[in-house]
């Protein structure tokens, strides 16, 4: 029943093998609140330059909870443009229930997008039952692969290690991002997908432990902080294939450092504190042209920005050699 | 900085003042999963007919978090075409942050609604200060009064008694729809509230705990049950508006009885147990035509239908005098 | 396989019946740490003169958590000493597993109380099958009825209603300390409860809804807030009892006023505010000599002191006309 | 105002430098529930030629929670002896609050321990400044090092890095066993305690994650399952400490198919089914006589013992070439 067996070939094969580096790419928005489409170009062409594997939109660190349909329509057909087919592009299509979701996929299917990223339903509670019929309803009016977004502290529900196989095995989904902040449960997954001939592709989210993550059978990640730093993230998942692990954490401890710069803000919680310090960085680094973020959050302001260039120059990143 | 203030008065005074039973309108589908509109009419009408004070369209009840936008659409346009003024409707305008909300708030302008009702932002971790601008910038784009709907089951975050209250006397919300299963913090709220004049209506949610609501000083509830037995929710009403307690306690227990039909399905959680149910029961009173739920749930099935048939005559629904 | 079937009838036929008002017993310290037996003294005869049915020592108001054994076993001796049979008296047995509350079984045999209060098993995680055998194990080796004491913000666990309802079907307990916050479930417990004919004795902990727990079906009520004022709380379940609800609505607005006590401190969470508050308020009654409270708590200062006698004012405890 | 500097030279440099392997000791029983000491000097005997560095008596893998004070001192008096000083000993005084550790400290005191593993208090809800208190109040009163145990599966709090590294620069806690399941957390902490000059010693609790904590900056790891294939986790470490990933790994993915013996009960949860795992691994093995648990738990029973023979096997633990 699966919908990549019966999609366009080509665009099937290449994204059922995207590993690699894939960031959750962020929206750089005006002063006003609107799309810097100027700036978002420069942040594509960031992320390529850094050796990145492909890109993931609409994630929540592209703030897809706060975008409307419109704004949502408009992310996808500036970022096709500008990668280009340069990497495989996947985006998210979040939403609370399976109809729902199924609206955003209908709005995305122009943009020839190489897969989409879904999440268990939320808001209303839902059992097992409903969140395979979810999964498998999505797949099968999908015109390319699906991947499911394992990420409870927003939709607080962890989908299982079990039943992610047997929706891998039964070609549904082609992979698994995973944010669930569960090492232990990642690992038993990470064991029996090799077990089965390795359905699943597995990413991790989690930016400070991808190296465990690698030891653990990531086939690699998903990182916020991979918008500030995608050289770095390339050159961890590059050792990471040569299996030279000394490199593995001398990256990954540079990259832990760096991404202090999410706990700078001492006044914000959740994205407004991660995406809001990601933003600035990238702003003092001279790649996007202002640190705004959507309502209802505020931007980043005072001694955090000050705080966060020191991270950066810390981290090698700014005014330094290894940049 | 109030909309309500600039909103035609009629509309705003008369919703301002919507006290009493509100149930949560349930949607009716048809076997194929589309809106029943005779359905929807027949239950508009038994509402009615039981003397409830408004109705509440797009709420949890009614499955908006299942029901895309054209869906949503129709909704609105059905229900406040068979109520037809006879009592107020306000609409769930529920999503995951301010800008989509926003635009539900447009897109449900044209139908002349006496209120909207708003939750706290979803999925995106939020903040106080975040969850204060979210409803003051909806507030001050909506033709008519806000409702804060008060769900963490839902949205995860419980709304503060004295945050509330603060954007009651800031004229930003006219009410409060309380499904937080908080009975200690709503007797805080209810108490705070008469101590500042009363600029808060405060409805529960707890279809079984209402008389308990009544005497922490609720001025009405939103009862997904309501759908089911309106004319036992408005008695019950009537009964404490007059302080006769005995007769309170009576009603409540009774409809206490009736509600142990969400807990015949024992292989289903939520919404699919609840608003499952609610439907089978209804379907059995022969108010609509099946017990359709949207995707991803299924049907009631099975010993559950038997049960909630028999609880139905217990309570003197079915086949009774009572009824 | 009841213990109270084969314990002295006179002992269990009297708890049995234990109804009302019985408020957990704060442990009055010295400013060095020690129970301070004058003012314990006092404070027992505080709610004797108050009216309660019943006492409870060693409750997790009474600091049972920061009691070592040989302080449990200076309280009951205390306790029982200065009650010497006025009213029965119930201690809590509270420890992590089966064999330590066993063991607080055997210290507590030789002050001839009238009752056990048993919470389930916290600290490792249990399982329902569990749970059942902790309190059958616990009420075979009881010399007096088993209370169960329902408080998943101390234990993490919530007791079912059927559960519940089967331990008292099989005389394994006697009642039920109702702290968990589920008005819901108190409801359909009680409810449950009276169509089995009523097994169980049911008390809600919850001093502000006490109202709404009688409509629905509460015997009583286990205050902590009832040390501060015990005739308040008998005052109300005399009025309960003679169903004039006016006069229990009215009570319970006054005493949801004086609880405001507990929010006073600004600076501090759990018993460290509450027991605080109440010790705080008591202290200023003249009826105990210190404020202290068990390490690593510190008892309050500041302005909360000042704003804890205003209400005491307020509500008519503190040179006013109502006390 | 560390004890440590007090406390006799020789045993505070050794346990200050306890690194390495250092199992949770299970607690063997008879089939009638008492100590069974002939399984317990063999399990230390098995521990010890696996090659550990140290034992951990007490955890909640020896099943303190259901220990009674005089069980915890037979337990302490028999490791010690078995142990006879071949590596470090370190004893839980796992209890609710301040003055119920502090007796178990003085319990404790007699047997000579090389330390003590110390939670954060439970039961009551406590905030950070009592927590701060709790951990320097046992520490000042203890005759050896505090190690702090953050464990929120049971305690339901989590003890903060800067937190931790606070109390390890004033010298009131030696290390940290970290059973959080919060990777992301344990990789901050061991930054941080790195750039303060390692005052930490910090040791994993993840049986199935201990590379990733490794590569994080673990010193060591606390593994349950470490009772059951000791040279195991000695492998392991050994080669984390010569840089041998590649073995680090190999290790690690056998361990965690080892693992899987916990899942295999599928009618228990927590310990009945992660402790009764253990010791039916252990009794299958010949090192133990029983599988049983303490009250309230049943040991296992049934096909989940097959299972676990099975993978004993195909770990190579069982009738295989690797043990």
């Amino acid at each position: 029943m699966t919908t990549s067996q019966s999609s366009p070939a080509t665009t099937a094969s290449s994204a059922a093998r995207l590993t690699g580096v894939v960031p959750p790419l962020l929206t750089p928005l005006t002063a006003e609140g609107e799309i810097d489409m100027v700036s978002l170009e420069r942040l594509v062409a960031h992320l390529l330059e850094g050796g990145v594997d492909g890109i993931f939109a609409l994630g929540s660190s592209g703030e897809v909870a706060y975008a409307d349909d419109a704004r949502r329509a408009q992310v996808l057909e500036a970022v096709t443009g500008f990668v280009a087919g340069q990497v495989p592009v996947i985006a998210g299509v979040i939403d609370m229930q399976t109809d729902r979701v199924l609206h955003h996929l209908r709005e995305a299917e122009r943009f020839g997008l190489d897969g989409y990223v879904v999440t268990a339903p939320f808001y209303a509670i839902t059992g097992p039952e409903e969140i395979d019929t979810h999964f498998r309803t999505i797949a099968a009016a999908a015109d390319g692969p699906i991947w499911a977004y394992d990420i409870p502290v927003c939709v607080h529900t962890k989908l299982s290690a079990p039943h992610l196989l047997q929706l891998g095995r039964d070609g549904v989904i082609t992979g698994v991002k995973d944010s669930s902040g569960d090492d232990v449960g990642f690992r038993r997954l990470a064991a029996a997908n090799r077990a089965a001939g390795s359905p699943l592709t597995l990413l991790t989210g989690h930016e400070v432990v991808v190296d465990g993550a690698y030891l653990s059978g990531a086939d690699g990640s998903v990182p916020g902080l991979g918008n500030v730093d995608p050289a770095g993230y390339a050159r961890m998942h590059r050792a990471a294939q040569a299996e030279d692990w000394a490199l593995v954490r001398q990256e990954q401890d540079r990259l832990a450092a760096l991404f202090e710069i999410v706990f700078q803000p001492t006044d914000k919680v959740g994205p407004a504190a991660g995406i809001g310090a990601f933003k600035t960085a990238l702003r003092e680094l001279g790649i996007i042209a202002t640190n705004n973020v959507s309502t209802p959050m505020s931007p980043l302001e005072g001694e955090a920005v000050g705080k966060i260039r020191t991270i950066l120059e810390q981290t090698g990143l700014l005014g330094g050699a290894h940049a």
